[in-house]
């Protein structure tokens, strides 16, 4: 069944080694801090599958000094795409990124027509929060924020609501009260569009935020709203979820974080969570149990989003580890 | 934040596309069928970490025509260790794998000093079972095995015991009872050395085989005995872990399937799981409970090893998803 | 905040004890082996909640000498409803079954307008499978009874294709095939009728049965069909539910067991359970997965039923712990 | 099987009712808001198992006008030991809970030997936190504070640190900073006793605080600390455990909350939950999962406290749901 194997283990491969002081050091070195490095640059790839892409990425990547530090694919056989996160340190990589883009567009975008998308890690990106009414995944984002766990600048948060602008002030953050009404719809969304705009926003948490979002936001914003929905979806989408998973009797509650699309509830979900529940619960037991996996479903797909490990397409995400 | 961007939708994409009959075709065999290739060459490397492993052995596959359907890596940064796992499908491929290998040592695994194996994925391996007195993870794999979700040969089964003659018989399976006394062991290991010999057996799994695994047994299939340790290790090592379980009060219980080695239920870890219990769970409760996640854990540990998806080093696993 | 309290330790009250010698003798036997009672009798009740219930069971109980070995309870608030489930050792207990029943609807049932239940545990139940063509539920089921982890008996088997025959044959199980073909449904469910009450049929589970069960049978099994549904209702109902997961792109997949009632798919949930994917799950891959779980779910909706520990009302359940 | 059965639907109990009113009033009321009284007693009973407990306890309580509202108990036969919670609404309460607790003395804790605890539900319990550097877990419960979510008082927080102040400050509560060096314990701990005595604190938790609890203050909080461990208990016991994990390559890690003990890290475990990782996580990537899984395991252990649902018996807790 093994066509070859030259097997060795571990303790034979460091005394086979010629460097061997290095790898003495980087042994001491285990178990003391990470080292990963964190001066990186990150590029997302999706193209018809072919052969020979990898190769081709790899290679250019190579010749120009980069150290990989992460690289993970996924082909989707059933409609022939192909994705790739490529994530490489750049202290002795030889272009700058504007260059890369160059001679990455000439060599490989084109040939195999690629979308694509290239971030510098170290950069932090300007998150805007909407909220309502509900204090709990908004604390929890801002209690992230404030332990280091979101490493990302919070400028602005938005509400069509007032009581949680004592909360905003907690933890110093600007704190703009939008109130909705039938009739100002419009004019709301274009200041929310001008405030984005000023406040050089990246992208959009809701936090439970009880409006409908505008098409134009979610234009502007594309693939970059991240809404928490209090079920478990596709199961009781719309309103009262937790009223309907008591009247149907689930033994399994959960919530799910999406991007916004113009379709309510039914955007390209990037992570979900569970549960386990019983006829004990009521609907506020429901409430407050759905809450915390509310809290820690949207943490991990803001997570996501801050990492670039999340790509779209057909309706769906990729999510790299 | 981002340097340059050029995204278009999924829609947008296939309209561009030249090779639209391809896709479109693609498209209508979208939700009928996994078009997964099975004719594949799987190949394992660890190696110290430097750069440019990947666009070295990616290029190789490239140069000889391989559709490369998978590859995954990881970095050790703590230990400076690389791993990859990567698939191709061998229908284009130009060498056969023979050749493939003498080519593969001379371009790569010299250059960065590589630990590694080659599988060919359609060949079936050869599986034997030990077992003694409890049924309930022979016959978990033995009906995987008859629906096919384990594509594996099981040529035979050893146990110290006659107890489950009879189950092995119901599937057709030849079972082997060698007694183990406490003087007879060297004498039976000699036996079951020269049985797994004789019926070529690849790997073996010991689905809760209540003896002692000799060293010559261990020695000879380094890294191919995968055992089923039925608590979370490392808590409650040793005999008896539901007693001490229910003694200790936890609230949740597990599993462990990990390969044997010299020191008792310290081996590399494959796989495990857990589910919660609470108080009114008896001794009795527990071992229920807990043989229904022994069962999943070690069909999860056997299909990973048969996958060919599992690395070890430093007493650790890499498991490829 | 505590009004009242005497705390003494677990130590202190032993030596405080008068029949000290029993409980030392207690302690000896602690964890050698489970003493739960095997002879015993279950009551499920349900009524309009009001004070004095449990009081007035547990008094009945008491007088007649019944040592009660479980007690549990619940009232839903939201509707005003009561629910228990008591379970004494019938070694001590004064009457018959009969008698007690005849007490109980006097002093019990008419004071507070109760629907309920009386079993005696240690009879064996008799149940019939329905299959069609997937064997996993099927075999797992089998495997259970053979451990005897399903204390239940299988007279019968009942299947709509051939292809499972061998499967109950290696078990020693009848098997009866029954065809559907679009002209003899009412036919073959009078067969199926007179089969079940041949074989003195408890309860059926449906271990993937691939037909639509006619509503004379659920008539006359009313919460006494157990059915496996492939996925985490109420997402994904009908046809195909693990297609329609791949298309949505859902982050975990589950599996449903409810009774069946002539509204599809939408019978009182007894059991669900959930297991993370992602988007490297084909079609293929999310079946595969997805089996394990229907396999578990249904395993463990099966032994709740057993056990008597499900009440069914408001197209919902309560199973007790 | 059945020796007797008046099964009749749901709809045909509710035609039946006399005092149809009532429960239609109550179907009107359902899914808008939870009817749990709050007003209650909570009554938590350790003895030797024997016959009529539940009765005794049951009947006194219905003479004295009490509507019972929660009900659970267990026994564990392995010991011979019988727990009970047990909840009742104090609106028509015909007497108050001194005089209950001198009638509950003579006619029930005497006869069975019981130890006991008797609260009142709608007290707001007095929580001190001790906190060191490590803001995630303090954070949490701050924030659950603010919702509403730990319907509790923090009248202090004592750390051995300054680090944590400003966030202290932020909610609004009073921080002491006691500072531990190796000559000081004996002191500090009668200044942490005489604090704790000035606020009028009910029980404690330890938001990952970094010193070992002295002695004294273990006795005068005698299962009333709380800690939280960032292991799976018994599982990587001590200093590092998620260094430990990482050594070990355990697929699953998780946190364990318990009650505080002489022996370090061994008291009765309330809550325990985990998390899946592999061999991709960094120890730093084990950190931040793990410091999330703290957090809910703690803020779900201080609910279980603060709601009288845990018992401690024989270094294991029953926790009633």
């Amino acid at each position: 069944m093994m066509t070859g194997q030259t097997l060795c283990s571990f303790t034979q491969l460091q005394n086979m080694l010629q460097g061997r002081e290095t790898l003495q050091h980087a042994m001491l070195l285990c178990y003391t801090s990470s080292m990963k490095p964190q001066n990186t640059a990150v590029l997302l790839i999706q193209c018809p599958d072919r052969d020979g892409i990898i190769a081709n990425v790899t290679a250019l990547l190579s010749r120009l000094g980069a150290n990989i530090v992460y690289l993970d694919q996924h082909t989707d056989h059933e409609c022939g795409m192909f994705f790739m996160r490529v994530e490489w340190d750049l202290e002795h990589f030889s272009v700058d990124l504007n260059d890369f883009q160059t001679i990455f567009i000439h060599e490989s975008v084109r040939k195999f027509m690629m979308t694509w998308e290239l971030h510098r890690h170290k950069d932090k990106q300007r998150m805007a929060i909407f909220v309502s009414k509900y204090a709990h995944c908004f604390l929890d984002l801002l209690s992230r924020w404030r332990t280091g766990d979101l490493a990302v600048d919070i400028p602005l948060v938005i509400s069509n609501h007032e009581d949680l602008q004592k909360d905003a002030k907690l933890f110093g953050i600007p704190f703009i009260h939008l109130k909705i009404t039938p009739t100002n719809h419009e004019e709301q969304t274009t200041e929310q569009l001008r405030l984005l705009e000023e406040y050089r926003i990246d992208f959009l948490v809701l936090a439970r935020y009880m409006q409908i979002v505008s098409p134009p936001l979610i234009e502007r914003y594309h693939n970059r709203i991240i809404n928490i929905h209090h079920s478990f979806l596709p199961g009781f989408p719309g309103a009262k979820p937790y009223h309907q998973a008591h009247t149907r009797g689930v033994k399994i509650i959960g919530a799910t974080s999406h991007y916004v699309t113009e379709e309510l509830d039914a955007g390209p979900i990037i992570e979900q969570d569970v549960q386990r529940v019983n006829h004990s619960f009521s609907i506020d037991d429901l409430i407050r149990t759905g809450q915390d996996i509310e809290r820690r479903v949207l943490a991990r797909a803001v997570l996501a989003h801050l990492e670039h490990r999340v790509l779209c397409y057909d309706n769906r995400t990729v999510v790299f580890s």
